[in-house]
């Protein structure tokens, strides 16, 4: 029996097919923008899905993982601020006639979290917390063993919660948001604004979050402030969920829990004792991802793990 | 079938009776200290406890609250700050020896989502938030229709969020908490330390919370600038809770939720709709507690009730 997934992003679309036990065997990405709209880009989606199945194989059913806010119950997406053209398409309705094989669709961080818990670091867990941290920041609920989804399927925005009660407008239109202050945008853009005020570092004045988190690494003070900055509204955000859930473990995944080890986890654990203390935080595990950046796909998989 | 529920905080034991469908027959108080000992103050509840049996009733299960944190599975009291002595009680194990009838333990905001889920208006909801708003701030939280208790019972604990990254140290070691900042005693705090200032007011300089929300409910203009800062730190706190469950339901209660419709839940959540924007908030039903006084009594006759 094979799998497919489909995750479906702002600017991507990756898609691969595994083995039952979420294995990948093959994986191909295609670009979500499409000047004939969204019908094309799903065509050449699922093209390229197609040319993942091995020779002679046949999937038994497909899961989709999507940005957000949709409906995993109807299968329709619903008004994803960035997937603009894609707003009341009943996805699971198209992908179901177009494939003849059963489809569903989960809210992106909620996929990822459900493929932590069947494939990856979150095996074996009840109460687990899955974060993703990246441009944007979010999460996804397994608690009692389930998938916590909550009202339109929208639990764990924690990249959406007030860390700072002065803090700057988000496009969300709240203010003070974590994802505002310790996204991979506010990291360069701390780093940049530093910078053009005149102070040294190794750093160019165009740099990304990556570069400012390596650079942090080395020692480059400027890159170092900006880096400690973060780590606090990220111990401030994941301590407020933490307090919140009481979960057994957190896995952390997106592009900036590359930084790893010594620049995220360590200094992550020692802040978060420090501000979570009516929860037994150093029983929390506080780990990686299995698949920190295919986290969603290979959710997307296990989502189509559970329709055979 | 008769059901006792006992609940004890850090003043007071309230003990009480009730039908299987949780109506309160009879109940009592009675002081939790007791130079005695613990064993002692637990005696006279379960003396008042017999008392509100009715002539020829007979109990089948007894279901405890308590601050925690306490350890349900084990029905072990561990440190609570405001019951030192009874650190390391075999509570469910000792009124089992005693009673020879079943009994469970839970925390106290865990039992009263409990009792407002089965018993108050929780009920028919999946996904509930329960939150009392008192001396201190703390949840409890059914989620797919179960209680999610947590790493040592002790999820839900609200209010020890950091909403003020810049804010003073509360007693629990972190810095900003909630309940540091909208808790009762802050409310009566800041009117003070406004009085003090010179300010003029109907209040009296050693005003408590009640008295301050009751004035600002009168027009008072320095008791309604402290309960709209209240009302702020709330609109963060419990803004952050529903951006991370995105509950169907959040009910208040607790002695400020005494506050009402037009002081409290009204201007809450308006301002919970500007806060809370990738969850639906404005499908979240913000409303009172059925018990505002008496949930975690009832929450105790609810877990009375699932013994039987």
């Amino acid at each position: 029996m094979l799998l497919g997934g489909i995750d479906i992003g702002g600017t991507k679309i990756a898609v691969g097919v595994s083995d039952a036990d979420g294995g990948l065997l093959a994986s191909r990405r295609v670009p979500t923008a499409d000047p004939e709209g969204p019908a094309n880009a799903l065509a050449r989606a699922l093209l390229a899905l197609r040319e993942c199945v091995p020779e002679g194989g046949q999937l038994g059913a497909v899961g989709v993982a999507s940005c957000g806010p949709l409906d995993s119950k109807t299968g329709v997406i619903l008004t994803p601020p960035n997937l603009p053209d894609w707003h009341g398409l009943p996805l699971v309705q198209v992908l179901e006639a177009e494939l003849g094989i059963p489809v569903a669709l989960e809210n992106d961080c909620n996929a990822a979290a459900l493929g932590e818990h069947r494939f990856g670091a979150g095996q074996g867990v009840d109460d687990l917390l899955y974060v993703t941290l990246s441009t944007g920041i979010g999460s996804g609920l397994i608690l009692g063993g389930r998938l916590h989804r909550g009202l339109r399927d929208s639990a764990g925005e924690i990249g959406h919660q007030t860390v700072d009660p002065r803090g700057a407008q988000c496009p969300c239109g709240n203010h003070g948001c974590l994802e505002l202050l310790a996204g991979g945008p506010a990291i360069a853009r701390r780093a940049r604004e530093a910078l053009a005020s005149g102070r040294a570092s190794s750093l160019a004045p165009d740099c990304e979050a990556a570069q400012v988190i390596a650079a942090a690494g080395e020692g480059d003070p400027l890159a170092h402030e900006v880096w400690v900055e973060t780590l606090e509204w990220l111990s401030i955000g994941l301590g407020n969920a933490i307090t919140t859930l009481a979960p057994q473990r957190v896995l952390i995944g997106g592009g900036v829990s590359a930084a790893g080890e010594d620049l995220l986890f360590e200094p992550l654990r020692e802040r978060l004792r420090r501000r979570v203390r009516l929860v037994p935080v150093e029983q929390v595990e506080i780990m990686p991802a299995a698949n920190p950046l295919d986290a969603c796909l290979i959710g997307a998989l296990a989502i189509a793990r559970g329709l055979v």
